[in-house]
């Protein structure tokens, strides 16, 4: 008999899109487009060998410790490194806080799961993260994006919003800030507003959701605290990974809560996959302990700033003059804004007929907005490919404004 | 201001409990105490060398690919690994049906959050594996729970419900089995009944969800074949793993569905967490593309026989006539059924004091029968510890009968 899978589904699923990035990526896989598409770390940075010298190590030492079954919350010697790592950075994290997962993107979709009932409001930035997005929409939450400037999201708009929803009665669960280097916008949360985003929170019993995977690629200027390491009350979850800045085949991230949260969270982690994989845990906490990660961020922060200054060398050149971008501090993106009337997902076509791809900025809108707008990437291309994508581009904006 | 976080959390959250199992396993960390409670394999059994040898060879050749993000399906070299692995089980599957998961754990959660709204009817076996009850109780299904007994699933009471719950005009989703060597009883569903629960899908318009880890461990007699196999209408969804029989470090697991289900499940795995590490996916794929997996196969078949047949003869000798067990023909586990006085929760503090530890069986059942049942694991424990843990256990029944 025939079956009707559509009437099988559940909610959720029927709810569910394809991840635009994912899809558009496939177009770019012709060889000779120039992709700022993806969020790909550059596979030189990849320390290969000590990988490969660590992975024997580890076998010959501890082979049935890293072939077996591990804890929920991660291996412990990984999560040592971690409380360390974290520290380096002025966080103070117990180990009990903290619990490895699959990415960040397994600590999104797991906030997300433990705090957002249908209808419950989620704040997010305008843009924001796509995967954030994608992670939260599975639980059905109403998005209330804030505009960001320069200085990232806008603590008045913030505040009006908060105002808003408060008399309208509604359910606000957490504020999900990108704060440093933001996917897609590559703008930095002020220090001045991560005080601010934390009364308003504190005013309005909010949670926030602090996901910060380029957090150590900072090429210049100083590093504003951590919003978790600024919070006084346990309101704050701290996401993380070592995606950008080690390697993302081993899909290491990490997420840190108050302990009533993390509880939680390792039961949601308990349904959902048991444990992360002891192997490349042990393996990232070998590294870490044989202290490589300090001249590891180093050489990325070294080679992404290169890459950073050749591209807005070559936007600074080619680009006509009613096109604007920012000029990040750190991270792998930089944002484009177009004149009002052009539409990035208009001219996507053309753009893959010039041999060059970018993601289109409205996908990162969680309100539909952002036409004008795209992401550009500056980790995966060589620079060589820089140089030539951005004047392809400039050439293509020449032609539709 | 102090955080009630209580308040915070989504019904799904408030709705989860601890695993028993990794909650008694705290329990059973003192090294005196011979554990058959868990379900992990003999570490003995992991290929630590060829693993570390394959590792190096993928690094030197392949370091940026395995080091890097991955398809959202998995690696292409491992599905067709997985499409002959199961070709020769007897399954066509084109390597488009295969998506690659966390172990099989993630699976579980995923078919969970594709098929089921709160109330829908989910049919299971009575007991069946806790795992499975955990990931879809996130998403707040029915449980209605069938009886098996040394043949499986009994069809007849399968058919007396759905006649019954069709009745009662409730919406049934899916059955859920463990038809080969089931956690927890060991027992495996005959060839007869694998035809006839197709055959009452097909009435019912259901789908089925065919979770098959130890399928490959059979010890003795002839392996009826898959359910997916038998299916002809694409109503079967088939996940298995290599944490049995390859190493469970890894987190190896997939699986199978018709193609308009895969697509929702692909993106369920978007949200999720993106994709699964390339690196340990192109181990395995290497490892099983040199032909290793069928010596593992055999040695491990081997090995758990010879415990299995210890832990019987054990059993045989020293429990109590009142106490009876399953035989099973292969996979970790085995099945003991005490007199219906005894509740296995309440002895099993004496358990611990005489330094043994099982899995009370109640775990298993939805219903929250079966506690005069517990499961025991005899794939981790050395020959010298089946032995005298079998006595002590004989030992505890026979001082509370």
């Amino acid at each position: 008999m025939t079956i009707k899978y559509d009437d099988m589904f559940s909610v959720c699923a029927m709810g569910m899109k394809r991840s635009v990035i994912r899809e558009l990526l496939k177009l770019t896989r012709n060889p000779e487009i120039i992709s700022f598409a993806g969020g790909l770390p550059d596979p030189h940075t990849f320390p290969v060998k000590e990988i490969s010298d660590i992975s024997r190590d580890i076998l010959d030492s501890r082979g049935a410790l890293a072939l077996q079954y591990g804890p929920t919350e991660g291996e412990e010697p990984l999560r040592q490194q971690l409380v360390r790592f974290m520290a380096g950075d002025g966080m103070t994290v117990p180990m009990e806080d903290i619990m490895v997962t699959t990415g960040s993107q397994q600590g999104l979709d797991i906030v997300g799961k433990i705090l957002i009932d249908p209808g419950d409001v989620v704040i997010v930035e305008l843009p924001s993260y796509l995967g954030g997005l994608q992670a939260f929409s599975q639980y059905h939450p109403e998005f209330v994006g804030i505009p960001q400037d320069d200085d990232g999201m806008q603590m008045e708009i913030l505040e009006e919003k908060l105002v808003e929803l408060t008399k309208a009665g509604k359910r606000i669960k957490f504020i999900y800030v990108v704060p440093d280097f933001q996917n897609p916008s590559g703008v930095t949360l002020s220090k001045d507003r991560r005080v601010r985003l934390l009364e308003l929170a504190a005013q309005y019993n909010l949670l926030i959701v602090e996901d910060s995977p380029y957090r150590a690629l900072r090429f210049e200027g100083e590093a504003p605290p951590t919003i978790y390491s600024t919070d006084k009350d346990g309101r704050t979850m701290y996401l993380s990974t070592f995606s950008k800045t080690f390697c993302p085949g081993f899909r290491m991230g990490w997420i840190v809560a108050p302990p009533k949260i993390m509880n939680r969270i390792v039961m949601a982690k308990q349904a959902i996959d048991l444990c992360c994989p002891s192997f490349t845990q042990l393996i990232t906490a070998e590294y870490m302990s044989r202290g490589r990660m300090p001249a590891q961020l180093a050489m990325i922060v070294d080679l992404y700033k290169v890459k950073r200054n050749a591209m807005l060398e070559q936007l600074a050149k080619y680009m006509p003059p009613t096109v604007t971008w920012t000029r990040p501090e750190g991270g792998l993106f930089l944002w484009i804004r177009l004149p009002e009337h052009i539409d990035s997902e208009i001219i996507f076509k053309q753009a893959i007929e010039k041999k060059v791809a970018y993601v289109i900025g409205s996908a990162f809108y969680c309100d539909g907005g952002g036409k004008n707008t795209l992401r550009i990437n500056f980790s995966f291309a060589s620079l060589d490919q820089i140089t030539e994508g951005v004047k392809r581009l400039a050439d293509l904006f020449n032609s539709v404004i």
